[in-house]
């Protein structure tokens, strides 16, 4: 066929040859009533069809699959209720910048068109729902009469990646089938670049190597640092970043949402900035530094320990995926995945000197095991000489998202965490998806270990049972509390409304296991005992499905959280009753 | 105090006084981050919070209380993360008439001012979603300096009970506390009455009467049938339909969606029609008819048999909860709640005639427990037999919704089903709620019977937990069958995308318990297995949670789900392959 050749294709394959172009291997859904025909697409072609429980559970794994991939994921449901169950998921992946694709089986033409009251309607004639999505198609019997529905759904895929948000193509199920000639499948979609303006970009460097020269100029003593951020890795510049670090040696800090974007390892790495949460080493490096570059910078509170970053505009420089600050001037037209290397190269001249400013040195603290009850204090710690490199930690977004705040975490091990929109019961979903996407890039052979809460856990267990179903087999750590402790930490510590009912986990994975897949289930109160699992039951070499019920004390938390409550110090500064009772049952430290 | 005295209370206690006297007994909810301070005044009223495991089960519980009681009901979140998961469940509250309040928990509103990024946020400044409700309040500091927040608040109580459909507030955390002055606690809130025009009426009513005296003029036979629909138990005119009939005696059928809106062991009640899926004697005696009156007709596709009611509007009456059409004449500020009586009263001088009309005998079929594998033209008499006065059923949306279709339930049972939006996972939520209610209303002492797919019953499994917690006791009978079998039969039956995993139903009770708590699982394959749990075993008197699985056939459905996509004769009108297959593998009639 020449390069320029019609091709007659329905309208379904033409939408799973562009997912399958963009590398796309999974697509997550429930089948509802009018998704069945592009169902029947999807399972004659290379994707897999994974069946989920449920809408919501669904939407967060293609979450997790986008998130870990950086690139399309997608979620496939029913109109109405099935779009609905969904849109938790859409939403988060919106504020969380993910380019997942919702597609979304309608009724047929000819009822929407009548305003019939058909299931899955709201009875009043309507039929869609699409907000938090940047880009939307309801395909029509006109948008195949004028010959242009390949170049509208075209635009959404093009949209979604580019935007790196969610975007939306209904489907009415007539016309799922219907052929059209098309000769647009000759050329592969891509996102579109960011626009550059050379004169901009050369304009932004020499100002950033001006600040540069004029904060080496004086003694070495803290003149220059980096923040690395999670938008480096949103916008695909982990390594961009690694090689302006390498090639400059400037000590770097992370965030609670930047971490494992850069090596945590690295001797120049310092550990965390979270504004007044931070160790009080970091935070006299970093408020106290002549100048501070920020990688990929996203203020959200959890990011900056609720807004208290302290680092005046005139002394930061902030690159962005699609602009620059320095100082109080901002670059248009320039963006960090272009702009790092040429300034790895201009700035390399300051290798020398950025070398010798001193690291706070970065290490996890190292503790043993006793017969002791287990609590976040030794927890955390406990865990970070356990993860190994390649691990995939996923956390969920309660109290659990704290505990790896403070941890150095492995060479090349990624974190994902849902912390904007901090939907409970995510993860399992972000687990499923992100591992079955971390198996089609890179194999088996490297360990997916999931924190989460009980009550998070109970929003999604169902999950559970779909992981089973792809053969994904994490470590979960289920945090059993009886409740919402973090809720608990900020507002009427002892109310009923905070509580959930405990579980039997124990048979939990059996219940919702395939007959004959192999799982394990343990239950630790004491440090020895999760030791043991550790170091002797090797449980990271198993191969199966485990799930580990950690019961720790009500009240207690990672010394994170109570931090960013303010909970950390023994007594003093207490607003509210809730901190006051807190402190007198627990006294805190090390309680 | 005087009945125009001013009271000082905060705007979380003037809620929950408003809801209290709204007769709400119990609130839904999940306690996410901004709720606790709302969460707080319910904790200290006489309602109860009843906590759920997520908030889309809290949505559906909350329609099923409003369902049951006919009244207000209560779903309450956090922002962002918590309303959108509970969206699903308004929108079908809105679909079906259901009047849901949903109060959502947000944040403060200096945060909202400033635009931060606060968690459960979309990073883009928007704050709330409230599509799918008929009226809102998104409280403010305006408001309360204005001195009208009682009255803003009391505009959406009143619309939501009076339009019948959710209604929103939204309540930033920090002014729940917050003291207003008001007098308007000395009124109860009650719904708007339905404007009626008192010479309207009369004209209605001469008109009807006309065409009553027409329809009996010539000789008895089939002169005039009613329909009664659900439109009938939505508006609260049940008492007022049974009183209509027992004054005019006149033939009466029902619907599937108006199943247990009149007595259906009545001599009197003839059976469902539903279209083109009728039996053939109920499709002559409605579609013969000279005249036809419908009680609170609603047309959905499931209940009208696919739209193909066959009554000529000359020949129709319809009675609307707000207007009235006789013929092609539309009576405008009518409503059949005020006019049933008055018709009554007018029509039973027809009563001698009426009484001599024909009704076909509607009685269920008796079927006997054998060894064999139970089907579904077995179980749904079988089930019939079992059934007793007072019963409450509620139906899944899929498959077994279809099952109690051609039974005539008995005296006083209710059946709750939502069958228009149809979104399956509802019944879990819909029966916890709705058994809550009747609890609250009537006390204990009947039973509640839940039937779902087990399609279903995976999408909200956790709402086991959450019944448990309330003790609330259903027998829920599972139909396993390995996926979702109403798609089955519509559309590529042997697809892998309509499998799901079977779990280990027989453990899942025990797992969702609390300690100490009793229930009880069985599985049945065979007609005598069922039966002996019935009648020897008597389930019925057990007083604790029981499950069932009824182990069934993959292909196997009600006959009224065969009827109603053509699959119940054993040749002729196939369309499709997928009939072709479905009949080649079964033939259908009896297998």
């Amino acid at each position: 066929m020449s390069s320029d050749a019609a091709e007659v294709i329905s309208i379904g394959q033409y939408i799973v040859r562009r997912l399958e172009e963009q590398g796309v291997q999974s697509i997550f859904g429930v089948p509802g009533s009018f998704l069945a025909q592009f169902c029947d697409d999807v399972e004659s072609s290379n994707i897999k069809w994974v069946g989920e429980c449920n809408e919501l559970n669904a939407a967060y794994a293609a979450d997790g699959y986008a998130r870990y991939r950086r690139g399309l994921g997608v979620v496939a449901t029913t109109v109405g209720v099935g779009e609905l169950s969904a849109i938790n998921g859409i939403a988060g992946s919106f504020a969380e910048e993910l380019p997942v694709l919702h597609i979304v089986g309608q009724q047929k033409t000819a009822d929407q068109e009548a305003g019939l009251n058909v299931i899955h309607t709201l009875g009043d004639g309507r039929y869609s729902a699409l907000p938090y999505t940047c880009s939307q198609l309801l395909l029509s019997k006109v948008d195949i009469a004028l010959g242009n529905a390949d170049a509208r759904i075209d635009k959404v895929i093009v949209d979604c990646i580019s935007k790196s948000r969610p975007a939306y193509i209904a489907l009415p199920w007539d016309l799922v089938d219907v052929e059209i000639t098309t000769k647009r499948l000759t050329t592969k979609l891509t996102a579109r670049d960011i626009p550059i303006d050379p004169d901009a970009e050369q304009a932004a460097i020499d100002h950033i190597y001006r600040r540069f020269d004029d904060a080496f100029s004086g003694e070495l003593d803290n003149n220059v640092v980096v923040i690395a951020d999670v938008s480096v890795s949103r916008h695909h510049c982990k390594d961009e970043a690694a090689d302006f670090l390498a090639a400059t040696n400037l000590p770097v800090y992370g965030t609670p949402l930047g971490k494992t974007v850069v090596n945590e390892t690295s001797e120049r790495y310092g550990g965390v900035y979270i504004g007044k949460l931070s160790s009080a080493e970091v935070k006299q490096k970093v408020e106290t530094a002549k100048l501070v570059l920020f990688l990929g910078p996203l203020t959200t509170d959890f990011n900056s320990g609720n807004f208290s970053t302290n680092v005046k505009q005139e002394r930061s420089i902030k690159l962005h995926f699609d602009h620059t600050d320095v100082g109080f001037a901002t670059y248009s037209h320039t963006g960090m995945k272009v702009l790092l290397p040429k300034l790895a190269e201009r700035l390399q001249v300051f290798k020398d000197k950025a070398s010798q400013l001193d690291v706070p040195k970065f290490e996890n603290k190292k503790v043993k095991d006793t017969d002791a009850l287990i609590k976040h204090s030794w927890l955390w710690w406990r865990l970070a000489a356990w993860f190994e490199e390649k691990d995939l930690i996923v956390t969920e977004a309660g109290t659990v998202s704290y505990g790896v705040v403070d941890l150095a975490l492995p060479k090349d091990s990624s974190l994902l965490a849902q912390k904007l929109w901090a939907s409970i019961g995510w993860s399992m979903g972000g687990t499923h998806g992100a591992t079955r996407a971390r198996r089609e890039l890179e194999g088996d052979g490297t360990q997916t270990i999931l924190f989460i809460g009980d009550g998070s856990l109970q929003m999604t267990v169902q999950e559970i049972s779909s992981m089973i179903r792809s053969d994904i087999k994490p470590i979960i750590f289920v945090l059993v509390n009886g409740g919402y402790t973090i809720e608990r930490l900020q507002h009427s510590v002892d109310a009923e409304y905070h509580n959930i009912v405990t579980w039997h986990y124990g048979d939990l994975l059996k219940v919702l296991s395939r007959d004959q897949v192999p799982t394990q289930t343990y239950r630790v109160t004491k440090e020895s005992e999760l030791g043991n699992l550790l170091d002797v039951e090797k449980i990271r070499d198993k191969g199966i499905m485990q799930l580990v019920e950690i019961v720790v004390g009500r009240d207690d938390a990672p010394p994170a959280l109570l931090r960013a409550l303010g909970l950390d110090q023994p007594k003093g500064g207490e607003k509210g009753s809730n901190k006051v009772a807190l402190r007198a049952r627990h006294g805190w430290i090390g309680w």
